[in-house]
């Protein structure tokens, strides 16, 4: 029982989450020509999407309810776990043939977790968790990775393809979130490695710039070498991605890699990079900022 | 009294140190037209050398008596150390106008304290440290960080020239040296990175080169991704460059960071992990073998 790939015009999907990620990624859904009933706890998001030709949801039930598929863009996994298990959640309203698309950030094993639930309720369930920030999602120019079974992924195409440039099927449920983890766990610590390098030169007397130039002629170079480390050169650190989502999603990869028995000494370098600019004040910081605690914060930024 | 650029033909050039690196770097010489003087521990590499033209050295002294530059291509800072300072060393045999090109790769404040002993002699003192390994070394495609003031890397530029494809004058005396240190920071600390992701894919049942494809389309994307991440997956870790020398060199990073009050952690997951690789009899496997500590070691190679 495949069902075809959402349509516009024709399929009515709901969306679930309308922060600063998921309101223009609603946006582009609706001027794609979708069908949209959406929900968030702030009302006025809602009301806005409304004001473009969305539908109220009254809660997740009465989304799920009155949709072919389900989007949730939430903050994180606990806030999924309630969107979904609630009182008023998804599973209320589970049926055969509705598809659960999660494109939060989250934990790879509850993801796991809410699929098999889903499935045992006839729901098919995709993860799709997405990179390239607030413009990447006004622009409907996301990186998404995606796991789930081939016909859920294929039902579900379409919509990622409005949402994202590049769309990339990583493998079986839980996948797209553990190809996130993956991806936060080698930016953080790649961030921090060009920070502790840059301050070493630096410190030593020694122009960074420099440093930076013949480090992306070799074996070093890297987009973030090239992208973050001309930010620290400039030790411009207004976001970008702050610090504090990047400490999340640092958990989210510990977490993993602890359930797993995977040793991670890199990230937890980075880990606690982030938790001290969150716990110095400067959790809002773009997580570039990591070069301030190697540079020893000589010239921190308020 | 500025000296005129070191010229195929004319002037004689002293190279120490016949290593793995060394011996190509200097039959590159020969062949560009070099008058070469050389000396090393073993006596094999030399007989070799002579064969193709060079004249022997007696020692370090001898090799600089007769030469209007030395080239110190020597294992780690004490071999250096020994070279310029021991009995029969180059400082016996100093003289105004001699220049001293190290390109080994030590410790920079080693290399600045050498480079001022020099200086009150009246010897300039370029630091050259390169990477490439033995194939850049061979093919006269290293890559060459340089430190020294001006006059002294216009001096040693056309020898430079002869001996890698890519020669970046960084700053000051030492600071070719800080840039090798931040660039084995950068780089041992990515693999290590990559290393974490890609066991913890794998260990979640996730096809790491589905992951790694994925990444290397965003802000994860890195040299050391593309080419060690795909080593990774083959599980292919014949050097290469090995683990045991990246444990020499992250040394030499560590010292420089922890004199001038960088904290690393970065490093130190990537320094402890080349320290198990040595520990575990695996310090000549490929630097990319940290890999094997991250993924448990489920299939480690003798």
């Amino acid at each position: 029982m495949s069902e075809p790939p959402l349509t516009a015009g024709r399929d009515r999907i709901g969306f679930i989450g309308l922060g600063i990620m998921g309101r223009p990624m609603a946006l582009n859904l609706l001027h794609a020509g979708y069908n949209l009933v959406v929900h968030s706890r702030s009302r006025g998001p809602v009301d806005a999407l409304v004001a473009e030709g969305a539908e109220r949801g009254a809660g997740p039930a009465d989304v799920a309810a009155r949709s072919d598929a389900v989007i949730t863009m939430l903050p994180d996994t606990p806030d999924l776990e309630r969107v979904v298990r609630g009182p008023g959640g998804l599973l209320e309203a589970s049926r055969p043939g509705l598809l659960l698309i999660d494109m939060s950030t989250v934990d790879p094993i509850a993801t796991r977790g809410i699929a098999e639930e889903m499935r045992a309720r006839g729901v098919g369930m995709v993860d799709a968790p997405v990179s390239g920030g607030e413009q990447g999602a006004i622009g409907g120019t996301l990186s998404i990775m995606v796991g789930g079974g081939e016909a859920d992924v294929a039902r579900a195409r379409p919509v990622l393809d409005v949402l994202g440039a590049k769309v990339v099927h990583i493998g079986e449920v839980g996948a797209g979130q553990v190809a996130k983890a993956a991806n936060q766990l080698v930016v953080g610590a790649t961030i921090e490695a060009v920070a502790e390098a840059l301050a070493l030169a630096t410190a030593a007397g020694v122009d960074p710039a420099k440093v930076r130039e013949a480090l992306l002629g070799g074996f070093a170079a890297s987009r973030i070498l090239e992208v973050h480390g001309q930010r620290m050169l400039d030790r411009s650190f207004s976001p970008g991605f702050r610090a504090r989502l990047h400490l999340k999603d640092a958990g989210i990869a510990r977490r993993s890699a602890a359930a797993y028995g995977v040793p991670t000494p890199a990230l937890e370098a980075a880990l606690a990079g982030f938790q001290q600019l969150v716990d110095s004040d400067r959790g809002d910081l773009d997580h570039s900022a990591l070069f301030l605690l190697a540079d020893g914060g000589a010239h921190e930024e308020p």
